[in-house]
């Protein structure tokens, strides 16, 4: 189904893809206790899925990520935001291989979200939409795997919150994923990364524009406040010396500095760049509740301070199952160290597990670059 | 002289303390071009100045930093910042030492600065104030000490931008300062520091309240932009691990997460206070127009890209002058690796140099915090 949807500062409309309403016979319970059925979520699919339905691989995206995986975005007309791993001869081989990416739930390419409309009120839910969780996601990405009539996933890969997501598979539905592939990720927000996420929120909130959420009906946007939050957000995606190598101290346009209080250095520049142009393609109060739900990730106090008490229902039933966890060097916003922990936790579980740190001084945002461990890693990953 | 003031938010009216008006007969040249005759620098100083006038120390402030070194603060009604360090007995001993510390020009604590009254159009400068930069707030503090008759300061001492200042006097006033003391400061802001002060000040900017700078005079407060823009800098005042140990995943006031948007961690109250309580101290305008000032601070490039050439003035002009390093291992703001290369460069120049990075699990804040290392270190220094 494709349909057409209101987005953004602009409202523009846009061909948002294939749309499928889940939970219309049974209800699906979120994690707050409310219920919530019949409702859409945005996907895409890339190669074919095999008579016994069983090449399909679930790659889950990031924080503002969406399900255009390597076909082009319908709002930026850029092309997929993983278009060197997924497709044909590529590392994630659609020749072989069925994968399928949807847009999370809380999300705004599509999928039910704050932006959408209340069949009760008839209005944008905004402030009225429930805190939703990453489990919560995951849960709406098994009822579209069942929509499919896929019994197993050969592989649930994600990215940051992606990789929080995969590991959300292996707990809820660990019978269902063949290798669990979190990148560059963790098993929690650290405090640091929640003060973050809180400096966002409040930005947005400070923006009178945001009208309490209400900017839809009001026919405003809270451009600015969105803008300062991914800007805040942006700085924790890259390293300290991806920031020196791109830009140093160099100056925008000028040969000196012009004692004016505007901006002068190219990394002020960029960041502009980087906090307006997601203005256009990204919905406020969609950015309010999934930093919320990557907020609330902590599979240690899930599970009673215990780590590996997470993992032990895979271990139980999942036999052949087995983890590849990939970190980066320079990731200072989901450091190795919490790779490391999540692999402990695993060995003490007995499951299999191969766990690679990749040296790339771009940092976080290294998983959404070109670069060859990574594919190498993925892609001989796959070919076993 | 005392006299009260005007200041912030609520344009509450205290007592400022003692106000010098400099430059009344040569005017002083700012590093834009522009001159400034006849300017209010707000300073306290603490122990007597002796006969000869030759234990004078002078303590340069931080960014937000004020003149109240240990005697309260007639904003706040606190203590001074650093209490623990400056006083009878106390490492920088006042039964021995003149201490002196003045609001940096750009301040907002009775020196010169965007909120004071532009004497040509009887309005606050607001934004037709100019970009000062580090060396005209040492050239303002270079009149103070003349007003004093002082020939040569014992020591510079100065903690982040206060220690940027400890280094322009070495390259501005090499003769005049017998120990440099830098401490968690570096010889430039790097890249991801610029960063984090260009979306506080596009915070600030973005609140409506801002009114483009003339606030006191529309009788409004940027305080939801200044406060976000406090608590994104406040992020990189502390470690992770401080953060961690302070908060780590705690909740405020609560047992399990509410699944509301509101703030629920311990860690995002305590942003929140930092930011709002902030905002009744400070005058946003001065937050613009001093983070600048550090922005532009890089002595690499004003000495032609070799930082060693910055200290060939001090080598020449000061035979018994020395300096002392001391940088705190979990700053990640101002990373000791920055301190390490400031070292080499005075070794190159030949100049005395003792460098300490002390063990503080506490990050850039660490300056502010009372810790035995860092007091004996200071003692030890000014008993020699």
């Amino acid at each position: 189904m494709k349909i057409k949807s209101k987005f953004g500062p602009k409202f523009q409309e846009f061909e948002i893809g294939n749309i499928v309403f889940l939970a219309k016979n049974k209800p699906l319970k979120l994690q707050n206790g409310s219920e919530i059925s019949n409702f859409p979520l945005a996907y895409q699919t890339y190669g074919k899925l095999n008579k016994d339905k069983s090449n399909a691989i679930l790659i889950c995206h990031a924080l503002t990520g969406d399900q255009y995986l390597s076909s082009p975005n319908p709002v930026t007309n850029k092309k997929g935001w993983w278009d060197f791993m997924v497709g044909s001869k590529k590392p994630i081989d659609t020749d072989k291989y069925f994968v399928i990416c949807s847009n999370i739930i809380g999300g705004c390419m599509g999928s039910w979200g704050p932006k959408e409309v209340d069949p009760a009120t008839k209005k944008p839910y905004a402030m009225d939409f429930p805190v939703v969780t990453i489990f919560d996601m995951v849960e709406a990405q098994n009822l579209l795997i069942e929509h499919f009539e896929i019994n197993k996933l050969c592989a649930v890969i994600g990215g940051s919150t992606g990789g929080m997501q995969a590991l959300a598979w292996s707990i809820l539905y660990p019978q269902k994923v063949g290798i669990v592939v979190p990148i560059a990720s963790s098993y929690h927000h650290s405090p640091q990364n929640i003060a973050f996420h809180e400096v966002g929120r409040q930005a947005i909130m400070a923006d009178p524009n945001w009208q309490g959420g209400q900017y839809i009906v009001k026919k405003t946007y809270p451009a600015k406040g969105l803008a300062v939050a991914r800007m805040t957000a942006h700085i924790t995606y890259m390293s300290q010396n991806a920031l020196q190598k791109k830009f140093g101290r160099n100056l925008q346009d000028k040969d000196s500095l012009a004692f004016q209080l505007g901006k002068e250095f190219e990394v002020e520049s960029y960041l502009h760049h980087q906090g307006f142009s997601f203005v256009n393609r990204f919905d406020a109060n969609s950015y309010l509740y999934i930093t919320k739900a990557v907020d609330y990730f902590d599979l240690e106090s899930d599970f009673d301070g215990k780590l590996a008490k997470a993992f032990i229902n895979f271990s139980q039933k999942n036999n052949d199952g087995k983890f590849c966890l990939i970190s980066f060097s320079d990731d200072w916003l989901f450091p190795s160290d919490d790779m490391k922990k999540i692999a402990k936790s695993l060995i003490a579980c007995g499951i299999e597990v191969s766990a690679i740190n990749i040296e790339s001084s771009a940092g976080h945002d290294s998983f959404l670059i070109e670069n060859e461990p990574l594919k190498q890693t993925i892609a001989s990953l796959l070919k076993k």
